[in-house]
């Protein structure tokens, strides 16, 4: 019941631009794709043709110029799997004048999803996740993507099932978190015949973006969220003029949110010390983590009380 | 009097796509840009501010990917100084939609130069150096490049003035290699008078290409050869098929042009013992190293005699 995120890119401690794996139950989701992020995969050990869905937040090159070495090495290995590509408009045409350019033809179909950048979408309905589409506020379109499982049909508790001698039919509505009255006005509640109910766990990745008030259902109590902090709060009218957040801001932004931990990358190279932005981040919420890269954050399963 | 070759990709050990920096005398130059040429660049701890000419070879990914971000990373550390662009046609189409799709704007001027994949010719004429384009032959559009050092005017051997009592019309006239003939009949040999004169040196990069004969002059007895060897004798057929070269090519391209020393690299990932590409190239060819990345191969001083 894996729920990991991977940072490649973006983080502290290595100069790589943004890139990110989402791995939900071993289906690997990549986030942005900046240069080097396949030699990033690499050093991570991913097994990187497993991906099959790629979702890019917005085109500025850190977030991007990786995407095309990315697809030929895919091709090069001989991957037939197909490929599917979010992102916003534009996207198709410089990628399809890349590979012209530069004569790379794909071995794989690679489909095209167009994510508008001023909704928020359902921009895929998988079998284990839903991911949504977040409008972002930054110089260009930019979209944030939340990954949300989806919520399964609930396990018979295998003691209740001899001590009530559930039938199958019984099963089938309690499942579905239905009670059964019976015929002789026995009831079977589903929270007493099944398993522990998991709280269904979710992963936002909102960069690059200035703060701003979120009112989609989807990201409240979100169980992680990254948000970039480009700059310090020395430096608040410099993020509020380039569209970036600052540390205190995602701080503020997670609170509102009521997430369970906030994930903070994106530094400005100007600073060498990620301790502080944990620290100011920490002023408005106390979950807080500085994303390292090539480090890994799982989301932990909890069970509704 | 630095003439030094740091290959930052496309050798063996590391999984870079082609990069390699030229520095004559404290000027660099970028040969070709695979993906992650920037963060290879830090890793060689190379200024690399002063790059000023960038030559790509072809369009294909792994000697392009690395150029938007590498010139945007320039920007973003407010590069004002201007910056030469040689290539293939479409280089400039490409990376125009490229830095406008990615919202990117130089900080800094940048000159095009188109070089005709179909002939030889001079493309730099540097304060050091003369840059020569070499037609390869490849599955698309290919130029090679060869960086000549500039023949100097000679030293006068202090202890010469001296013993001659030279006067300064004379010097000129020596440091232009001429004879003096005095009124008395006495004649100054430059030869004698000056210090001993270095030999010209030069750098060929020729990658990626199929075998072929070279008859421009700029090339024989080069110093240094770099030529691909992406392949191993026993797969030459692939080789030709994919307009590549093998290490034994590589070594009877060596010999033909009486280089001094040859530089294998651009090997295919298929293989893992570099060591092979030695022995293959040395069948033809003496003088023959393999070229690790982040390795710097230095071009020595030598005297006419």
């Amino acid at each position: 019941m894996k729920f990991d995120i991977t940072v490649l890119g973006g983080g502290g401690g290595h100069p790589h631009p943004t890139a990110q794996l989402v791995d939900v139950r071993d289906h690997l989701f990549l986030i942005d794709c900046g240069e080097g992020t396949q030699m990033q995969l690499r050093a991570a050990k991913v097994k990187f043709q497993r991906i099959s869905h790629i979702f890019i937040s917005h085109l500025h090159g850190d977030h991007l110029y990786g995407l095309p070495g990315l697809l030929g090495t895919f091709s090069l290995l001989g991957r037939t799997k197909e490929l599917h590509l979010f992102g916003p408009p534009q996207l198709q045409e410089w990628l399809e004048l890349t590979l012209k350019v530069s004569d790379s033809y794909l071995s794989f179909p690679l489909h095209y999803h167009e994510v508008n950048p001023k909704e928020s979408m359902l921009v895929l309905d998988h079998e284990w996740v839903e991911v949504h589409s977040i409008p972002l506020k930054h110089r260009v379109p930019c979209s944030g993507y939340v990954f949300k499982e989806k919520e399964l049909e609930r396990r018979i508790n295998k003691s209740a099932i001899h001590r009530y001698n559930i039938s199958l039919e019984e099963m089938v509505m309690l499942k579905k978190r239905l009670k059964v009255v019976r015929a002789d006005g026995e009831v079977l509640d589903p929270y007493l015949c099944c398993e522990p109910e998991e709280i269904t766990r979710s992963y936002a990745f909102l960069s690059d973006t200035q703060p701003q008030c979120y009112d989609q259902a989807v990201l409240q109590e979100v169980s992680l969220l990254y948000h970039e902090s480009t700059f310090l709060e020395e430096h608040v009218e410099r993020a509020k003029h380039t569209r970036h957040s600052t540390a205190q801001q995602a701080g503020e932004v997670a609170a509102a949110l009521r997430a369970k931990k906030l994930l903070l990358g994106h530094f400005s190279a100007r600073y060498a010390d990620w301790d502080e932005f944990k620290k100011q981040a920490e002023v408005a919420f106390k979950e807080v983590e500085i994303a390292h890269e090539l480090s890994t954050y799982s989301i932990p399963l909890t069970y509704r009380t």
